[in-house]
C-alpha cells in the first residue's frame, strides 16, 4: 500500500529535506510523487539542465526507504518558456494569449511545446529509469487547458476530417444547414471561439472530443518516451466541468488509473463517488487515489477543517474500493505561492499539529492493513457513466439550464451507497450481463450501439429523463420512440415549480409526456399521465424524484423477490 | 388571413418537404417564410450558386397552395464569407472580432457586406420575383447586431456630422467639456469600445440612433432592390434591450409591419402589448405577427409548455388587434443545431402530438373567420412609446439602476388591458388629440417639440416620474420646471425602500421633491409633499404605484363624468 | 476655513460665471477646484492652448474673494491625445487596449504622457503661479489607473531590480519555485495579466506597490515643477479596494493631505473613519476634506437623499478632526455627461432648493467657527493601518473568500467612536507608545521590524485573527509561534457559520487552533480550546466578534483601573 503525497523539495532549502525524511519515516510514507512543478528547477533558462538537486533528492529517499512518482513537468511550462515560444501560450475562445504566472498555461497543440514534453520525458526516462528509488511515471498533473490558437484550429481539422471523412458528412452530422454554417472548405472550421449568439451545439461537442484525444496524444507521446524504463505509468485525472477527458478511453492507455478527490459536501459520499468511478475505468486493473487534501475540504467559498478521523475515513474508503495507495497533495505546505493556503501532510505549523498527528495514525493503519485486501464483493448494480453526456448537459440552448449531469448521476450512487450498496460504473456499450440492475440517468448522446445494448439488458434497467434523445452527434433521433421502454416521449416539459406524483411524492426540475406502447404506468403525473413506466424490466424516470422517493425506487427494483419471481410481470 | 411559419426545407431530406406539405394542408396553412437561414444553402461556396432546391420548394409549395414570404438570407452570412471578407464580421466593444459558428456575425457597415447583401436581394428578386407563389419579401432577420469596428467609427462620424453639423454643436450636445472630452477632429470619435470608466451617455445614446439609422439603410437598399416585383417588403421586428431599432421611424419604411412575440409571464397581456405597439406602428396599415413560438414559452432559465388553448388565445389577440396573419418560428423543429429545442409546429415527435394538434385546430378557427375582421373601437386611451427613452435608461450612472423603461410603459398598458380598454401607443409628437387619455411614463429626453405636444394636448395627460427631465441630447432641462403640470420638481430622490402615500397605497422605487405652481397635491408622501399632483387635466405621478393604486388612478382618469364634467376642477 | 467645491466653468456660458460668484458670495464659499477636467478645454488640440477663458475665471473669482485651488489636469487627458499617442491609453489584463469615452484612460508610465504631464504643470506654473487668487495646487485626481501595456512592463521591471536586487532573491521571496515560475531574466516578469489560473499572490502584491511608487514618481515630478510657485501642493486621495496608493508613503510626499469622502452606510461613522484616516497620515500636519457630496449618498444601486442636517453633521465630524476645510464635488451639478446625476452644491432645479439653502447654512456655520479650531484631546486608543494588508486580503486563493480587510479595520473604529473614543490610525511600524491601546486587525503581511514593533509595544495590543501570518514578501511565518501573544497558531479554520463562544457571545468567519504557550484563555470555542487569549497585556482575539462583544472587549481594555492595575496580570 502507496503512502505519500506531492513532495516538491525545490520550494526549500536543502536542509529541509532532511526534516522531511526523517518525518516521513515517521509517519511510514513509502511514495512521494516527484518534479509536478519541477520544469523550472530543472530547466532554469533554455538549455541549461539541471539535475544536480533532484540527483540528491532521489538519493536522499531511496536512503530513507521512500519510493518515487517521477512526474513529467509539462504541466507547467516556466517563463523563459512562453517567451521564448509564444506560440505555445494559452489562446481563450476570445483571442486573449494567456500570460505566464500561473500554471497550466500551454497550448497542447504547438509543436514547439509537443517537442518541449517529448525532450523532457526523454531527459528523465534516461537519468532516473534506473534509479532503484523509482516506482512509477506521472506524466504531466491534471489534463485540462483548452486553447483556441490556430495550432488548434489545424490539429481540430485533422482530426474531423478523420471523424466524418468528408465536409457533407459533417455538415449533415452537425445540422449546419441552420442558421447558415454549411462549410464549404475544411480551413472554414475554427475551435468555438468567441461568436456572437449561440454556438452549434455538435460543434462544441466535437471540440471537447478533440481535446481529449489531443491530450491524450501528448500522453502517449510521453508514455511511449517512458515506456522502456519498465516502470508502470500513469496521469493523474483532475474531475470537473471544464475537463475535455474521456475517461473511459483514457483509461485503456494508462497503466494505473489515477485520479485526484477533492470532495465538497458530503465527504464521504463523494468519496465514494470518486473510487467507484476510479475502480470502474481500471476495469479490474489496479488504481489509486493520487491527490485528496490532509485536514481540510475545499469548498467554493472557504477551506473548511476535516472533522477528527475523516482523513482516515475518507481514505480506507479508497482503499476498500481497491486503491493501491492513499497519495496527499502535498507533502508540505508551499511557504509562498498561489497555493500556499492549500493544506499539507506537514503544515505551516510544522508536525506537532492535529494533522501531521492524523497522517502519522493513518500511515500506521495502513501499514497494518494486508498486502493486498481482499476485494469486496463484486457490484450487482451499475450505473451509466459518459463524459461525453455530461458535456452534452452543459451545452446552452437546452430545455432547461438546471439539467445538471453530474448530479443525475451521483444521485442514484448516493442513494445506493448510503443503503449499502455496492455500485459500478459503466459504459453505455460495456456489457450490461453482470448487473441485476443498470440506472442510465439523464444519458442525452446515445449511439445507435448503446442503444441496442440497453435494449439488450436481460436484467433490470432503470433510464431517466432526456436520456436517448439524441444520436451521438446531438441530432434528435426523431419519433420519440423507446421501444425497448415500451413508450414513446412526445414532448419534454420542464417544470418551473415541483409537483406531486400520484404516489405522493415530490417531483422537480423536468417532466415529459409520456405516450404507452405497452408499458404500465406506476406512477402519474397530476394529471393523470404517466411519471413513471415499467415495460418488463425497463423502467422509465420522466422526472426527477427526491431523494427518498428515488431510494425506495431502487431499493424496490433491487429486492431479489422482483427480479427472480417477476411479480409485476415480465418484458 | 394567413397562417404558417419560418419553413427551412434545407434542413431536412428533399422525401420529408412532401410529408411537410401535407401536414401543411392539414392545418390550411397558406404562407411560410423561406429563406431566411439559405445563405450557406444558395451560396454555397464565393461564386457558387445553387437555386434548384429553392426552385423545388417554390413549386412544390406553389402546387400545395402555400405562398411564399421570401426572405433575403443576409442575416446569417455563412463561414466562408466571414473568412473572404474578415473585416465583415463582428467586432464587440473590448475589440474581440467575433468568429463564425452562431448567426447575425456580420457588420452592418461593412462595403463587402453591403455588396453581397445587395447582390443577395438581387437575385432573388430576379429569380423568383414573377413566381406565382411570392407573397411578399422578408428583408433579413431581426436587425440587431451591434460592431465597433473601424467601418462603423466612419459610418458613425458621417452620421454623426449630418446629426450635428460641426464639432462644436456636438460638443456642446454632448457636454463633452465634462472629464475633458472635447473633439478636435471628428476622426478622434469612436464608437463608444471598452473605457476606463463611465461612458458619456450622450455618445451612447447617439450611437443607438446611428446603429438604428444605419441597419435601416440596410434595410432600405434591399427594399429598393425587390421593390419592382411589386411584392410587399418588409422585415421583422425583434423586441429586446438592446436591439437599436427606432420603431417608429423604421415602421414608415416597411410595406408591412411584422413582429416577432416572445412573451414571458402572463402570455395573454404581453402578447396584448406586442400587439397594440404593432398595431400602432403600423399606424392603420397592415401588420403581421411573424414570428411566436408554438406550444412553448421560453423563460430565462426554461421552456415552459403553455396551457392547452392558450396558442389559439395569444393568436386571437394579434388578430383581434388586427394583424393579417399567425406566423410561426418554425414550421418543423430542428433536428441539431443551436436552437434545436426550439419548438416547432411539427414537434420531433411528429404530427401525433398535442401541438400539432392544436395547430391544426387553430387553422381551422383561422380559416373561419371572415376575410377581414372589423377593426375593434379605435382606443380613446394612448400610452407613449419612444425607444430612445427606453434606450436613455439603459444608460449606466443613473440615479437608480433599478429604473426600468419597459416596466414603466407595460405597467399602465396591462392595467388598462385587464380593465378592458383598448390602449394605443403613440411616438410624444404624435397628435394626441383622438385620445381623452394619454399616459407618459419615465420618457426621460424629449425634444421642445415633444413638450410642447404635451403642453397642447386637451385631453387627460398623466406623465410619470423622471419624465422630460433632458431634451434628446441627454441635457438636463435645468430649473424642474414643468409648466403645463403646474409643477417643478426640485428633485430626484429614489427610494431604497417602499413607502405608504397619503391614501394608504404603497409607493417604491423612486420619489421626487415637488413645489407646486399651480398644481394641487391629490396624494401626499408621508413628509406632506406632494406625491401626485393635478394641474386641470394634467396629472403628473412622482412615484412608482402599486397595481391597484395605479388601476385606480387610471380608472378614475377614464371616467366620463371626470373628463367631461370637470367636476376637479379644470386647467 | 475653506469652504467650497470643484467648479467646472467651461461647462457652462460665461453668463452662468457670473451668477456662480454671485452664489458663491451668498454661500460664503472662498475657495474652488479649478481645472480637474480642462485638459481639453486648455489644450482643445495638440499644439493649440487657449488660456484666456481659465484667465477670466481667475479674475472674476478674485474679484469676489474666491481662492482657487488650482488642478493640474492630468487625469483625463483629451481625445486628440490618445489619438495622437495611442501608448498612452490604458491596458487592461487582458490586453485590451481602452480607448476614449470616460475619464483616467493613461498609462501613468507611457512616457509620452508623462512629458505631456511635466509640459501641462509647467504652463500652469508659469502662468498661474503669481496670480492672487492662487492657494493651491491639485496635482491630477484622485490616482489610480491600473495600467499592463509594455511601458509598464518595463517601468515594472526596475522597480522590482531596485526592490531584490537581483533574480534569485526575487525568485526566493515569491516562491516562484511552486507552480514552475522562477524567472531567469527580468525581462520575462510580466505585469500581472490575464493567465490560465491563480495568478502569484507576491507578484501582485509588488505590481501594487510598483503602481503605488510609479504614480507617486508621476506626483512628485509635478510637485517639483509647482514647488517654485511655492503654494502647497497636494494631491486628492481617492479610497477604494482598487486603489494602489500606499497612503502613509503619499502623505509623505504632500504638503496638505487632500481625501474625499464618500460614505455608504451610517454617513457619521463612516466620515469618522477617513477623517480619523486623514489626520493620522497627515501626521499632525493640516489635511483637507476635498470632495464629499452635496446632500446626497451614492449607495451601490441608487442615490439617497441625506437626511437634513446631515451635510452638516458630516462637515463637522471633519472639522473636529483637523479639516481646513470643507469642499464638495462639485459646485454646480452638470447638466450632461457621465456624471449629470451625481449632485452638486447648485443643483439643476438652482439655488431656490433644499441642497443649496443647506450649503449657505452651512457657510454660515464654518464661518463662525474659530480661525483654528482647538485641536480635541490625543487620541490614546490606535488601530493599524496598512494599505498593503489590505491588497494582500483582495488576493484569490485566500483560506476564505470572506475575508474582509476594510471591514476588520472599520469595526472597532465605529465601535469606538460610537462610545466616544478618539482613534488613531498607525502604521505597523510606526511608534505605539502615545497609546494606552493599539488594536491590529487582520495584518496578514508583517515586516519583521513591525513584528518587533509590535512586541516592544508597553501599552494594550489586541490582535485579530490571520495577522502576522505571513513576511512582507506574503511568505508564510513558519511555526505559528507569536511569543509576543504567548501562543502558538496551529491551523486556520473558516467558520462556515457561527458559532456561540463560551461567554455566550457569537463568534463568525473564521476561527484558529490555539496553542498557549504563556497565554491564558479568556474566552474559549464550543470545543474548549481558546479563542480570546491575554498574555499581559497583548490580547489575541482569534475569530469575528458581533458589535457588542467587540465593544465590551475594547471597552473592558480601555478602562483605566485594567491597565494601570494590571489585576489581570502583567506581561
Amino acid at each position: 500500500m502507496y503512502f505519500g503525497g506531492d513532495y516538491n523539495p525545490e520550494q526549500w532549502p536543502e536542509d529541509v529535506w532532511h526534516d522531511d525524511v526523517a518525518l516521513m519515516r515517521r509517519a511510514r510514507v513509502n511514495l512521494v510523487t516527484l518534479g509536478v512543478f519541477s520544469w523550472s528547477s530543472l530547466q532554469p533558462a533554455p538549455g541549461r539542465w539541471e539535475f544536480g538537486w533532484l540527483d540528491r533528492v532521489f538519493d536522499l529517499l531511496h536512503d530513507n526507504g521512500v519510493q518515487v512518482d517521477l512526474a513529467t513537468p509539462t504541466a507547467s511550462p516556466p517563463p523563459w518558456f512562453g517567451r521564448k515560444y509564444p506560440d505555445t501560450l494559452t489562446v481563450t475562445a476570445d483571442g486573449t494569449r494567456l500570460g505566464h504566472g500561473s500554471r497550466d498555461t500551454y497550448c497542447v497543440s504547438a509543436p514547439a511545446y509537443r517537442n518541449a514534453s517529448r525532450e523532457l520525458a526523454s531527459a528523465l526516462a534516461e537519468r532516473y529509469g534506473g534509479h532503484p528509488a523509482l516506482a512509477m511515471w506521472h506524466v504531466h498533473n491534471e489534463y485540462g487547458t483548452w486553447c483556441h490558437c490556430d495550432h488548434v484550429a489545424r490539429a481540430f481539422r485533422t482530426w474531423l476530417r478523420a471523424r466524418h471523412g468528408d465536409l457533407a458528412t459533417l455538415n449533415e452530422r452537425w445540422t449546419t444547414a441552420f442558421w447558415s454554417q454549411g462549410y464549404s472548405d475544411w480551413d472554414e472550421i475554427q475551435p468555438p471561439r468567441a461568436t456572437q449568439w449561440l454556438p452549434n451545439p455538435s460543434h462544441l461537442l466535437d471540440f471537447r472530443r478533440f481535446l481529449s484525444d489531443e491530450m491524450l496524444a501528448h500522453f502517449t507521446e510521453q508514455r511511449d518516451l517512458l515506456r522502456p524504463t519498465g516502470k508502470p505509468i500513469t496521469t493523474n485525472f483532475a474531475f470537473g466541468s471544464w475537463v475535455p477527458v474521456d475517461h473511459w478511453k483514457w483509461a485503456r492507455e494508462v497503466d494505473l488509473v489515477a485520479v485526484d478527490d477533492y470532495p465538497t459536501g458530503d465527504l464521504a459520499e463523494e468519496s465514494a463517488f470518486t473510487a467507484d468511478l476510479a475502480r470502474s475505468w481500471a476495469g479490474g486493473r489496479p488504481w489509486i487515489l493520487m491527490e485528496q487534501a490532509a485536514a481540510v475540504e475545499y469548498t467554493p467559498r472557504r477551506t473548511l477543517p476535516r472533522p477528527p478521523g475523516d482523513l482516515a475515513r475518507t481514505t480506507l474508503i479508497h482503499v476498500e474500493r481497491g486503491s493501491i495507495g492513499a497519495m496527499f497533495f502535498q507533502w508540505r505546505a508551499s511557504r509562498g505561492g498561489a497555493e500556499q493556503w492549500y493544506h499539507g501532510m506537514v503544515p505551516h505549523a510544522g508536525p506537532d499539529t492535529r494533522t501531521f498527528h492524523e497522517i502519522v495514525a493513518l500511515g500506521e493503519t495502513l501499514a497494518a492493513l494486508p498486502p493486498r485486501p481482499t476485494p469486496g464483493p463484486a457490484a450487482k448494480v451499475a450505473i451509466v457513466w459518459d463524459d461525453e453526456a455530461w458535456w452534452a448537459l452543459q451545452n446552452r440552448g437546452l430545455p432547461s439550464q438546471d439539467l445538471d449531469y453530474l448530479e443525475a448521476v451521483k444521485q442514484p450512487h448516493r442513494l445506493l451507497y448510503r443503503a449499502g450498496h455496492h455500485v459500478a460504473f459503466v459504459h453505455p456499450e460495456h456489457d450490461f450481463s453482470p448487473f441485476d440492475l443498470v440506472v442510465v440517468p439523464s444519458l442525452l448522446p446515445v449511439t445507435d450501439a448503446a442503444l441496442a445494448n440497453l435494449a439488450a439488458h436481460r436484467g433490470t434497467l432503470l433510464m431517466g429523463y432526456f436520456s436517448a434523445v439524441t444520436d451521438e452527434h446531438l441530432r434528435v433521433r426523431l419519433g420519440g420512440r423507446l421501444p425497448a421502454f415500451g413508450i414513446t416521449i412526445k414532448e419534454q416539459r420542464p417544470l418551473a415549480a415541483p409537483l406531486t406524483l400520484s404516489d405522493g411524492t415530490e417531483a422537480s426540475l423536468w417532466s415529459e409526456e409520456i405516450a404507452l406502447d405497452g408499458a404500465v404506468a406506476v406512477v402519474a403525473y397530476p394529471d393523470g399521465t404517466p411519471a413513471i413506466t415499467r415495460f418488463g424490466k425497463a423502467w422509465y424516470l420522466s422526472t426527477r424524484l427526491a431523494d427518498k422517493a428515488y431510494e425506495c425506487l431502487l431499493t424496490c427494483l433491487l429486492r431479489p423477490s422482483y427480479s427472480s419471481t417477476g411479480t409485476h410481470g415480465e418484458r
